[in-house]
């Protein structure tokens, strides 16, 4: 973010949305929605980059404008410019929208993707207000104009580099349900146990609200809005977050074993085979784990790079 | 939890049970007890996998009810509700605890073991409110309804793949003991000092209030209701702090290796050459890495354990 | 602790003991003082095994004596117990450190050392109140007799395993001293900015008030005594703990790598070279390390057992 | 710090003050120039190691002093003192700052680079309380004298060992912005749904306030001052503490594996086979442990650099 990034960079940034753009489909006969999809899908033309750009500033200057209009005092100093500029970013993304509806050749899939959906309720609140102030009445219209801030996860796109820790989520996605299982297990046997302990003359006014209490405790968070007063309780909560210091170890160690496993795949000391093509050879492997030919002699260059 | 298993996902789900019904000893002879075993203890059969969905479903269900009992709120306009649903979730729990003892081969195994217990506690507490309401006197009524939350340990059947993280907290157990050990230590002679360095007229009123505190402060949770007001107090916390941020580093250093340990066992990778003994070779390898020696084919038994 | 420990086990446990033993000398001739060195620093006979579960019971109970005093209400009514017992602890650990003193050949090493430093103290409080009470009255009598509770330290022969964690931090000092470096600075800096930005009339009285607040917030802790009211104090706040927190990945990292390669260090499999005895060689080496014979093949068994 | 370096460890807990030196330029004649190079950049002889230590010494003792001065007790006995002190202080810093100027081949680099404008910070402020004190009154005095606290900053050039840990931040930096990214992203819509949900009645008065919060809260650090009231509000805090959990297990892990690698790195065991090029021979290999061929021997200066 802060460094500058150079070109090959840039793609390697772009390339999750320059993905989107095949899944949706490229115009295949020239003229004015081939030249717009890579504009809007494309990184690689200086017009493809410029549109990056200000789509980017936009989004962060939008959602820094909802965060701002939340202050009261900004709120009734720079009011009339945040609706100025509301309306602005509102058009830019409702263009965006509907160019990038126009120009893909499986708009559906778009406007039911993700990012489809993120587009439109970027865009909904605003011209809602206009086009259907009754329902505004209805839904709270705060509650309504907050949904705007949305508008961050258009950023996403920009993420290609979080697949790496995404898929060592997802590897490790069933030992981290069992955690959570577990969690929630303790939690509510806690929760009950410090219900009966302490009891709502200390706060502990509901099962619920005891729970609330053990998931603050094991994480070792400890607001102190909820904290035990009896000695049996004191003991307790001692105990309870020992556990949870032992427990909490494991999405540590989860995460860090897979992350280790994830970086070592992409690593460059993968070697292929002269003869059947394999890759993925051990840095140790003398011979073609499938065709016992004999591998080329890792070189020294190669080795040290990582 | 979320995604929907498919069927050898859901056979290893239930493993743990099936495994629990060879212990206590499957009928031989054809009958209504093998029937019912089957429908039990296996979730092979149609009427197994129903069986084993009402369960859960009852389970989390009545923890529910007894959580949102515990509101006051919700307690007065659903009580009657509540109290119908309680009595057929412990005339479901009562027929399976029966059935279970009925069907096995070594029913006192089943009441004696830790799923008998929690099976027997599970249905005791509403039993005991209508055939032993002297005995309901004696101990607190709320207390008594409350146990029936441990039904949730009932959940622990279905985890069989806690038992990965479980045995890398088996095998490290040594290593936690000796690092509990310290932190305990730590924590007397921590509970002392503050107590003679704040004292009572600031909250450290005995030693043991000040080791609560101490183990608050040691695992960074921090409630805020105790907190040093000499000086001297505040420089012994941050240097505590500080010594149990290094400490703390241990559980998630000792738990992260043995899980790094532990999966490699589990994983495929884990062949080893007949020939040269050299370990290590990829799922997908044919031929030894280093000798070139063919490997001995990949069981897939061991292949899908992981 | 929990396990029942076996006899090897048990050997394993008192090890320490033992060598501190060796180091101060094993009196040669048989006679009074070696029958008494065999029971107090060996665990190999029955009366020696006895020595350290009497010693092993009596620190725990006289620490846990020193801690229920410091309760008021516990004070008042068993003072007179506690009194008797306390006579007790302190004449069966005085009489265990004048046997240390009179069996071993080098009693001035075992003076010295840590034992025998705090073998040492655990015995003073109570003598100094009886041969010395004027100077009880210069020192405060209640810090004095709270000295008491270092005896907890004496446990520490036991944990023979904690060495292996020992060494890990030994290993990794010179990281950590870095660490704690950087983390002190950062703390200075971020101290009297928050004391600028802050000021005294939030809380932040000065510097170092201000320093502990920085503490507290980096290793998320925070107590909830001393929190930013500014908006511009909120934001350095907020990128205080993220800062924190990238910051604080550090120890456990570090001791986390440490641990991996202590535990790799005393791996089973370390496989000894036939021809010029040569240990440590890696599990898949062929040839020998130092000399290049060729090593026996590693046994399936060692292979699979770590 | 508390270890008594010998005299390998001085000069590499000075490299980097000599590295800067060189980058600087040496004067190549003899004089006083080249003279007080050496005693000001170099540690191998006795003037620059005495150099040395009264400069750190200089710089603890003046920030202890800057720290001490915001205590009010202090600063109104000692106040003549610290003013003493101070100009001490500052003479000798001045005297170092323009003999480092003078002595290089190259001032304009040093006065430019990180160390120069540390230094020049350092002396600033008490010069600027003589010869522009109309200046002082612009800016708040305290705020600039409080400047001189970024001495501190002049320790880090004795940190050469930070540059592992460093490296491996460096290594990590993409990986820790997207990490960053992702938790900006969450603190927005946390921050933005926890203001609706709670409201202004609960002290959630703006968003910028409410990301405060969700960052205090999703990091464990829990300072308290605001906290959920309302039960979905509690409910949404216990699952953002939990989601905050699994996510900040990504920082532990991302940097524990570039430790773990940069650590392998610099290991003497990084030694490569000519023949058969396998690596990781131990650093007392004298054969390769695969095909028996005489390693390369280990250079003092790679086996010394850890």
């Amino acid at each position: 973010m802060s460094q500058n990034p150079s070109r090959p960079d840039r793609y390697r940034w772009h390339a999750h949305n320059a993905r989107l753009g095949e899944y949706l489909g490229k115009p295949e006969e020239d003229g004015w929605r081939r030249r717009w999809y890579i504009i809007i899908f494309e990184a690689e033309t200086r017009a493809g980059r410029r549109f990056d750009e200000i789509l980017l500033l936009a989004i962060v200057t939008s959602v820094a404008v909802v965060m701002l209009d939340s202050l009261p005092s900004i709120h009734d100093r720079a009011g009339t410019l945040f609706t100025v500029l509301e309306w602005l970013f509102t058009l830019l993304f409702t263009a965006e929208y509907v160019m990038r509806i126009l120009v893909v050749q499986k708009p559906w899939r778009y406007v039911l993707s993700f990012y489809g959906v993120i587009d439109f309720v970027s865009i909904l609140p605003t011209w809602l207000a206009v086009f259907a102030p009754e329902m505004a009445y209805l839904v709270d219209v705060r509650l309504l104009r907050l949904l705007r801030v949305f508008r961050v996860l258009k950023l996403t796109i920009y993420f290609e580099e979080a697949q790496v820790l995404l898929r060592a989520l997802v590897n490790a996605r069933r030992k981290i349900f069992v955690f959570l299982g577990t969690v929630f297990i303790i939690t509510i046997i806690l929760g009950t146990v410090m219900y009966v302990v302490e009891g709502p003359q200390h706060g502990f006014t509901s099962i619920p609200v005891s729970m609330y209490w053990a998931v603050v405790t094991l994480t070792t968070t400890g607001f102190g809005d909820l904290v035990p007063k009896t000695p049996l309780g004191q003991f307790i909560t001692s105990m309870t977050i020992l556990l949870g210091y032992s427990i909490i170890a494991f999405p540590t160690g989860i995460i860090g074993a897979e992350l280790v496993n994830t970086m070592r795949e992409r690593s460059p000391k993968a070697r292929t085979c002269t003869h059947c093509a394999t890759e993925g050879h051990d840095a140790d492997a003398v011979f073609c784990k499938r065709c016992a030919t004999k591998l080329p002699p890792l070189s020294t260059e190669t080795a040290s790079s990582q």
